[in-house]
């Protein structure tokens, strides 16, 4: 495991001293055309975890205890009798259980973001300027590939994804992973019910596997182990993928779907789709990616 | 246009009484691969307008004076020094600068939502259980098709869209419209610029037109006009096309690079792709549809 | 108890058609003058109970469980290095965690507020425009006085209280209530800790004893009785109490430090001073009422 | 005026390292009792100003314009027929719209707050652990004073108030300000109408003759200037104030009510009662501070 951050891969330059994209650049005509290739029937599988939306009320309907949620709404009264119904929407973007996408401005160190920003050249009060999730609202469309950690039942508690891993998991799934592929990770968790287990997460040895196959995007159902992994960088996907490489990530995302279809469709790739909305100024945005076969 | 409601087609009962998908039914594996079919690219074209979040905060940097806008964010102190950026963000759903999907528990006649669904058994105080959003969240993945009703201009003020208007927007772009096609519409319309104006919209004839050709989802840069059409129902999309017809909605959509992109390719179908994030129990979430080609 | 709440005795009318400020109508110069009177060191104790604000955030630092709250807040980002500190603060009014004035348009009943308000006059979706709780933002001062239903102790579970335990708290006290009073009572209870028990709460006898007495507010560490008293008016101190008498009510108020300190003066009377924030058009606002010694 | 900070005064360690009340420690029994000796009528005076809430909602009931406000509301659907009205309220606590008291950790200079304690040690994500709001939850009890800078009218546009202002002030008034006293200033400035327009507000000297008196906290309808006094320490009140004295503000006060009573009483003296919401853990809160004659 790559201990020292120091010596990890940067790409702070690579596309550029402003770049807002990161590895999304790695998605050519040629990585969009492979994934065009993947399309026959239109059927369509969503990546996203289900959100569960907490109501925001008072009086007696009032809980007094609930699980939290990224998201709460407040059912909007529209008069009596009503002619319509909606409601306000609060979203915590970055929590565990939305599945969301995370934009370049998201992490800092040392007073800068990717590639090489000052922080307050990225946000301020008043939101993004600079690396906002909007950049990526025209669309993210690449091949896909699933990458199955645990086919049919769930990684061990804690555990340490290493390359190794992640190479056995294309190697089972017969396929080789390309420049500008999507990545979606299945380990079979799922925050929620696992809550006070120990979540498995990415090494950084991992992470570098995914900079030198040159993934554009990465979409798991696991992301950084919490707690952290011992003796490595911890957080290594945000702080080394997303600050260094400028990894677009999609946090709490779902693959026991997509696991299923892959099976029935006797293959594991598929036209990855993803797109934010487009809500200008955000450090994330939450997000349903969908595979389309 | 028909003056009465009362003999406008319905179609509560046609996908049983517990229908939740209304007009989206009509996307079957025929006209899903009828979409899949117009993949080459892989270019995609989002179809949601730039909604700008409104910050939220005191102190001498609140504005005193604002544009309203349906999110509003508010960037959240992680520490000093910050190690990440994040942001909570309030989206008022309904509102019209956020390109949003109504889900068919939006609108109510008589204390009923399509389709003949009771008022309480579709929404409450905690959120909807018939008729929510996230009944799309699998993806809506069909063909698509640009009807342009102003080419390389804008629609007349107060413009009431006609199913011969429709029609002929059809012949100009060449395409016969089928059974489960997306109709994404373009009126050279922008709410934002554009407050004051009597904004365009469609009449009873058009949304009995969509009817007549089965249309699966509805994406406009124009809905109902406002001021309502005279003579005719007033908010005739919502009140007959959503509650009526059970057809799904896409509010406040952009057609201005799908326009340019569908003169470009020389064909005006695509690849319709909508995934609604996979939020529970609400009357409609923000989406940002694309067009793949 | 009062079974037939058609019989129960009414204000709609008493103060006026148009009434907004119901039971504080009962203080006049008198009554106040009377409360001036017991002023003499300016000592002052809080009635309000303490409110925890829940953190709104994502990442590794969200909480997945909690006890929920009726004020949520977000600390702001003011910049890096920040110079001031603020948040934003999301208050659900009428949530048991908050101590707060019920406004009169808050209950409802046959489509009435009180006193004989048509709902759609009261309340719309911008807000409330008659008996909204503003209408108290000048200051509620006069006497005030304790009646602790469990010296030294908590009230039994689920204890229906009557007229003669008011009675009797005020004989215990040496107090003869008169009109206009402030009513604060104890039972020594507190909603956070003791969820899952059955709360106590008025019985419709004792708000009739309220009528009689004529207080003009009421504020306890109980209201109504959760669950509802048995073969009674559910709900009565706000079904009958707020919604036919007008009586303004304090939710979610304390009593604890109160009790000590009239021991300590060796009287049960006071200043009663309630100011809600002069925000407008609201069904409630958070408050904070004084005993001032 | 006073140019250079590091001359002005300090009352860091004055009462402890670890003080969260500062001025208001000059708040002794003596100072209290002297307001008490206020109270003859217990007629009641708000120094709030009327804090528009500005609805939130969608559809067709949507402003696209508005002015700003620091208190937004949802009206809740309680269900059709509805039972009870609630609102949700969202409070941007430090917006100058809103009537509010600063706690002693709002302002922050070189990574400290009053009196000296690090910003980490103060505030974090999850709210404010030393020098909150609530700690004022008991009730700021004493005698207020009246400085009426403009009597019958309007202060100048951005004019620069001087000690010698206030001292001008309290002689018109016939009072000699003492230890402990509330200082309630009116300049008949109210910022909604007046938008655009130089606001004026205090200079350090000012603040200095503050200090010298030994008010225990300030209420103003004007504060710091906007744009900052010339040739000053800009918003002294607040970074020479708050920061370095520990001096209690209320921002966004209103005496115009109280201006009016007080000549008609023929006193500039009164019963100061301020109780901010016993919300804990923020850096302010909405407050109503009543003037009690």
């Amino acid at each position: 495991m790559d201990q020292s951050p120091a010596e990890f891969p940067s790409n702070w330059g690579r596309w550029g001293d402003a770049d807002q994209l990161g590895t999304v650049n790695l998605i050519t005509a040629q990585a969009r055309a492979r994934g065009a290739a993947q399309v026959r029937t239109g059927l369509s599988v969503s990546l996203a975890r289900e959100t569960p939306a907490a109501p925001l009320f008072g009086g007696p309907m009032a809980a007094l205890q609930a699980d939290t949620t990224g998201v709460q709404t407040i059912m909007s009264f529209t008069g009596a009798a009503p002619m319509a119904m909606a409601e306000l929407m609060l979203v915590t973007t970055h929590h565990p259980e939305v599945t969301h996408l995370d934009a370049l401005s998201h992490m800092v160190v040392d007073g800068q973001v990717y590639p090489g920003i000052a922080l307050a050249e990225s946000s301020g009060p008043a939101g993004v300027v600079h690396g906002a999730a909007d950049v990526f609202a025209g669309g993210i469309v690449t091949r896909g590939v699933l990458l199955d950690l645990a086919p049919g039942g769930k990684l061990a508690d804690g555990h340490a994804v290493t390359a190794d891993d992640l190479e056995a998991a294309a190697e089972r799934a017969g396929v080789v992973v390309e420049s500008g592929d999507a990545l979606v990770v299945r380990a079979g968790w799922d925050r929620v019910p696992d809550h006070g287990r120990a979540l498995p997460g990415m090494t950084s040895g991992a992470v570098r596997w995914m900079h030198e196959r040159e993934i554009s995007i990465y979409a798991g159902d696991i992301g950084d182990a919490s707690p952290p992994v011992k003796d490595d960088v911890p957080g290594a996907l945000h702080r080394l993928g997303l600050l260094r490489l400028g990894l677009v990530l999609i946090d709490g995302a779902r693959a026991e779907e997509l696991a299923a279809v892959c099976a029935e469709q006797g293959r594991h790739t598929f036209l990855f789709v993803a797109a934010v909305p487009r809500i200008l100024g955000t450090t994330g945005l939450p997000v349903n990616p969908l595979a389309v076969f």
